[in-house]
């Protein structure tokens, strides 16, 4: 991908001397830029631009190109591919839009750029983007006329679409913050984002990856990744929503991803979500301090009132005040001339007004081991401070590399002073008491997701049956169906989860001896492919006493079933023993299209019912990820055994859900599984599948 | 309270001609923003500033003073303040630290100044702040040195904390927004926030009021002052949790109040609560424009990527994309020269560049009658369209008043033009696509309040039996204790609450008795004050179905009971009839030292006890009130019928917290009523409060 940022020489095709022509701007901003290579132009009416002139082809460039920038329109793109192809050129970036994301034939016209490009071995950028800046060498190819308003820096860019792209170098450029890379990939015909990331975690110039995206090409890959790199990366991931899915679909020929999934994913591979652009400036930047290791906050204010607002910003971001021992405030209470302030942490600086006592308290704050980051409130009482600020600032700034924490510097001031220091120094400034706390909460998450990735364990293998598996859906392909209640039920045997015992029975006869055998109370549950939601339909029939009580059930169900679905197939009735005590919870998994198999689990009842409460993650799951998964579930501490309720048997769970994770991750035809409920005893007594729901996936259909 | 702002003559107390003297910068403030009446200084050392004398005295000065601005020590100002009573100044600003907030010396010298003051007749703003600003004429005392920073303006300003004021005036001042009146209270002690609030909002230069606190004295005047309010009214209130606690304490002498009590009645007041400043500014101005009646959004963008993030954001808000009709699309087609987007709403503006054309395409939005308000999101390309881009923004602000819509406005340029628009225009002029959304969700939101303010109904009046009750209380004051569970469901049933059919029982005798009156299967409940949670020592029993079981359960309940807790005055059991069927709620309420009588309505189960899941509304409340906090309880569906759930007795439920809220109300002796449960049967079918707990306040503990 290097080739896309360091060409020797680029053609621009689609430039012609009229005045409104946006290849002449792509040309100028190589100029503005600076560009260390040779720029051709080219244009099929040929003529002059300034001093240059414009090849009618790129065939009449007399020298090799190393890539072509193309911006004619949508029709010509494939015969202007060809002719690069012809001169050898290897590398091009398509800008020109009209393509999939806006009719049936520009999904035509993509297929074809697709074949010429492998035909000719070019590897391309678009099409439907606005190009690629690399700020070290002066390349700069977007076709809106630019002047070089960002300064050259350590963060790069990768947007999906070119109008957030330039707003968020706006944004950089107002905040001070410099660019190395940018790169619009538009509708990733052939590189995608994934591509480009995984070159800017090689590329020596960048520290940061900010990504805009409205639909993911290969989210498994993206995670991993995202996983490896040792640099942050930020992603808003936009088009979340059922309102945006239109507009995105027009306009980068977007999809819309379940985004619980996505969620899921990103924290699995350290991915900072940043979900708007308002804080993003200050989040780039607190990115580059040492991180916050701990919970333990120390905030020192000149206003009480903002250190308040700070306490409260505190809490409500899961950290705690760092306790300042009595030796600590002794040796601050010699700065203090009069006493008017009861110290402790919020520290309030009330009466001192001496700056450079700022820097000499922090410092000591920063000795402290039990501080893991300090919150420095900061209100510039006017101007005349302003000098003795900057200088505080550069101490912080200093201070913060020696001691190896964060310094969050909030600063009431005039409008313009602010803008000096973000132009001028190097560190984040916040003006909002809020965001100063929030900024050391990404700083803490993103430290927290690394460690995790890093400590996720190992990967089990369990032994399993899977030939007994791979059997029952063979079986059910061949019969272009889904698996069958009691097959789902074999099939998580077979994977070495619990099920109730079960008995299939296909006359009463056959259903009564089941149940003696198995023994009262006892179930009945329908057994037919076409009946998915079976108690909706009475199919499912519970707390049977004896025989003559599921005859009656037996005789009822398939009656009113033979009533209500006149042509279902029955292929019997599942016989199971009533399994009562523990609690109930739901298993599941599916896969998804961009990210692959996900496992589920939540707790039932209302918790699925009303509050859609579930947690997700990409298989595999390590035994370190169950934890976390169930650890985060709201009302965890039912299973934990809070308020009298009796502890789970938490382990048995998790241990389910690996196996569920394996299943998943070993069949891909399985494109849904639900274990609805999944009966988890109290500890020590493991846990039982109850019933389940498997749906399979495409191979099923093209054998219908 | 309009004296504190224009005084014709101000002394201030506590100049020196030192140059760090604090009083000096306040009458230097009073020049700078330039006074149009006159001021004289006054300090003990006597001398000049400049060419003005300083008075030994407030004595000493020959005419008469209308208001005095001290800023003397804090065990001088009793005299000071005596010294301005003698001289006849009835208005008072005392801008001193160190009292309540520090010492108890400090609590003392506060009750010396409001003696002084209650003798004298003087009312006055502080102690411990930094007094207040007129922009109209030029009053200005805080102490920090200010120049003349902010313009004048219709936006006013109440702060607890002066350097929490100061920066949301710099704040103000960076977005272009005019100050009218700015008031520090402090420590509130004559005059507090909501007497300045009842004076703003009858004053004719205050458009908008913005308050930040960190305490609440009167909640409930808070409350019903801001709900006549016709002027938008927001509040910052901070010190909400544990950890701001002990700093507000020390800061202005405040205590926390229940949030969950300030946010219902912050609704209830039609407050707009603020909960960080990063937006303030913008919140500010849209309140300026049309409010958003409907949910219907017009998105009109430039960026395709913007508008994916509108439409996320949109959706988020609880907004709707209007409809936009054929007819229209077509009309707007004609604009487009070439055909790559798609028409919808969102909107792209694609290839358009002619920025009238914006205007006109806005102007057409704005007529379709189903939009409520439009999303305009423009990004300048560069700045050759700054003047153009001017030119519309003035479009636009003139069709936002002829069509009475609001049109929030994005704007990605250069930060140096922002600033001109925001300081040139008086207009919201958003630099975050999702602030934008979130600021007309503000609208929307203020404009609901008020509506349901203005619609909430009558309040109910029941005939109930205040004889009855009266008499509960008086007897268990008398003794010295709370209510009796027998008592407390007494109580109930006297203001028409259904209560479960109960006897009390003394012996196993009469316990089994009164089970036999009442029919089985019955439950039995311990009886005694010094036992609140019964069912923790066993002194619940349920489900008996005999007059053996009845006997067995007595005997044990009591020798359980004797045994856990010797000293233990049992005053009997009661026989309950065990009420099977519907869905189990709490109901409750308290009296809360700020809003009084405050009642409140949970789901029961694992709503309360996991997810801590209750609507609170201050008391009185309306039947329409009642509803909305159903309304808004997660889980309210399993209520209303959801999912094969049958449908509860919603209206019996409202009729049961009606009449809690009234006993609330006419008995402010009661502290905290709890009935857990409260079953509510199927639709028609009416509540039943099975157990109940009542604590007494004040006045139980005086008699003891």
């Amino acid at each position: 991908m290097k080739e896309f940022f360091y060409p020797a020489s680029v053609a621009v095709i689609g430039v012609s001397a009229r005045p409104s022509n946006l290849g002449r701007n792509i040309v100028a901003n190589l100029v503005e830029f600076g560009f260390d290579g040779i720029v051709y132009a080219v244009g099929p009416n040929g003529g002059m631009i300034e001093t240059r002139r414009i090849y009618r082809s790129v065939g009449d460039i007399p020298d090799h190109v190393d890539l072509a920038v193309i911006l004619t329109p949508a029709q010509t793109v494939p015969a202007m591919l060809e002719e690069c192809g012809k001169k050898g050129i290897r590398w091009a970036i398509i800008e020109t839009a009209g393509f999939r994301e806006y009719t049936a034939e520009g999904h035509r016209l993509e297929e074809e750029i697709a074949r010429i490009a492998a035909q000719y071995g070019i590897r391309f950028i678009g099409p439907n983007c606005i190009g690629a800046i690399n700020m070290e060498n002066g390349f700069c190819v977007p076709f809106p006329r630019l002047k070089k308003f960002i300064k050259c820096g350590d963060v790069s860019m990768i947007t999906q679409s070119g109008g957030v792209g330039m707003s968020v170098l706006n944004l950089m450029a107002n905040e001070g913050l410099g660019l190395n890379k940018f790169v619009s990939v538009g509708n990733m015909l052939d590189t995608d984002a994934e591509d480009m990331l995984e070159y800017l975690i090689e590329d020596p110039g960048t520290r940061l990856i900010f990504i805009y995206l409205e639909s993911i090409r290969d989210g498994r890959r993206l995670m991993e990744i995202a996983r490896r790199s040792p640099k942050p990366v930020l992603i808003f991931k936009a088009n979340i929503g059922r309102l945006g899915q239109k507009i995105a679909q027009s306009h980068t020929a977007s999809l819309t991803s379940d985004d619980k999934v996505v969620e899921a994913a990103f924290e699995q591979g350290g991915i900072i979500r940043v979900h708007d652009a308002t804080t993003l400036g200050n989040n780039m930047k607190i990115l580059g301090l040492p991180p916050m290791q701990g919970k333990n906050l120390a905030i020192i204010s000149r206003s009480g009132g903002h250190a308040v607002i700070a306490a409260d910003a505190c809490e409500l971001s899961g950290f705690n005040l760092a306790h300042f021992p009595e030796s600590f405030l002794r040796e601050i209470e010699k700065h203090f001339r009069a006493s008017v302030i009861r110290l402790t942490n919020p520290l309030d600086l009330g009466d001192l007004f001496d700056l450079n006592l700022y820097a000499q308290i922090i410092e000591q704050t920063l000795q402290l081991p039990d501080v893991d980051g300090v919150v420095f409130l900061h209100t510039s009482l006017s101007e005349v401070e302003n000098l003795a600020s900057r200088q505080l600032l550069e101490h912080i700034m200093e201070m913060v590399q020696r001691y190896g924490k964060p310094v969050a510097y909030y600063l009431s001031t005039a409008a313009s002073e602010v803008a000096y220091l973000k132009q001028n120094y190097n560190f984040p400034v916040f003006t909002q008491v809020v965001e100063t706390i929030r900024a050391l909460e990404i700083s803490k998450h993103y430290h927290d997701m690394t460690q995790q990735v890093h400590n996720r364990g190992a990967i089990p293998v369990f032994q399993v049956d899977r030939a007994k598996v791979r059997g029952l859906i063979e079986q059910a392909h061949s019969e272009g169906r889904d698996l069958l209640l009691s097959e789902a039920l074999q099939a998580l045997d077979a994977y070495g989860i619990p099920t109730v015992a079960s008995r299939i029975a296909h006359t009463v006869d056959e259903a009564v001896q089941a149940a003696e055998q198995i023994g009262y109370p006892a179930a009945i549950k329908i057994i037919s492919e076409q009946i998915s939601h079976k108690s909706d339909v009475g199919g499912v029939q519970l707390n049977l006493r004896s025989a003559e009580g599921v005859k009656a059930a037996f005789e009822d169900m398939t009656d009113r079933i033979h009533k209500a679905y006149p042509g279902a197939r029955i292929d019997g009735v599942l016989v199971q023993s009533m399994v009562t005590g523990g609690r109930e919870l739901i298993l599941g998994g599916k896969q998804d299209p961009q990210f692959g198999p996900v496992a589920l689990v939540g707790l039932g009842g209302i918790f699925v019912e009303i509050l859609e409460e579930v947690q997700m993650r990409v298989a595999p799951v390590t035994e370190q990820e169950a934890l976390e998964m169930i650890d985060r579930l709201r009302g965890v501490q039912i299973l934990k055994g809070a308020r009298g309720h009796v502890p789970s048997d938490i382990n048995a769970l998790v241990q389910a859900l690996l196996r569920l994770a394996q299943l998943l991750q070993d069949f891909p035809e399985i494109q849904e599984i639900d274990i609805n409920p999944l009966r988890v005893f109290h500890e020590q007594e493991g846990c039982c599948a109850l019933d389940a729901r498997m749906v399979l996936g495409e191979r099923k259909t093209t054998t219908r």
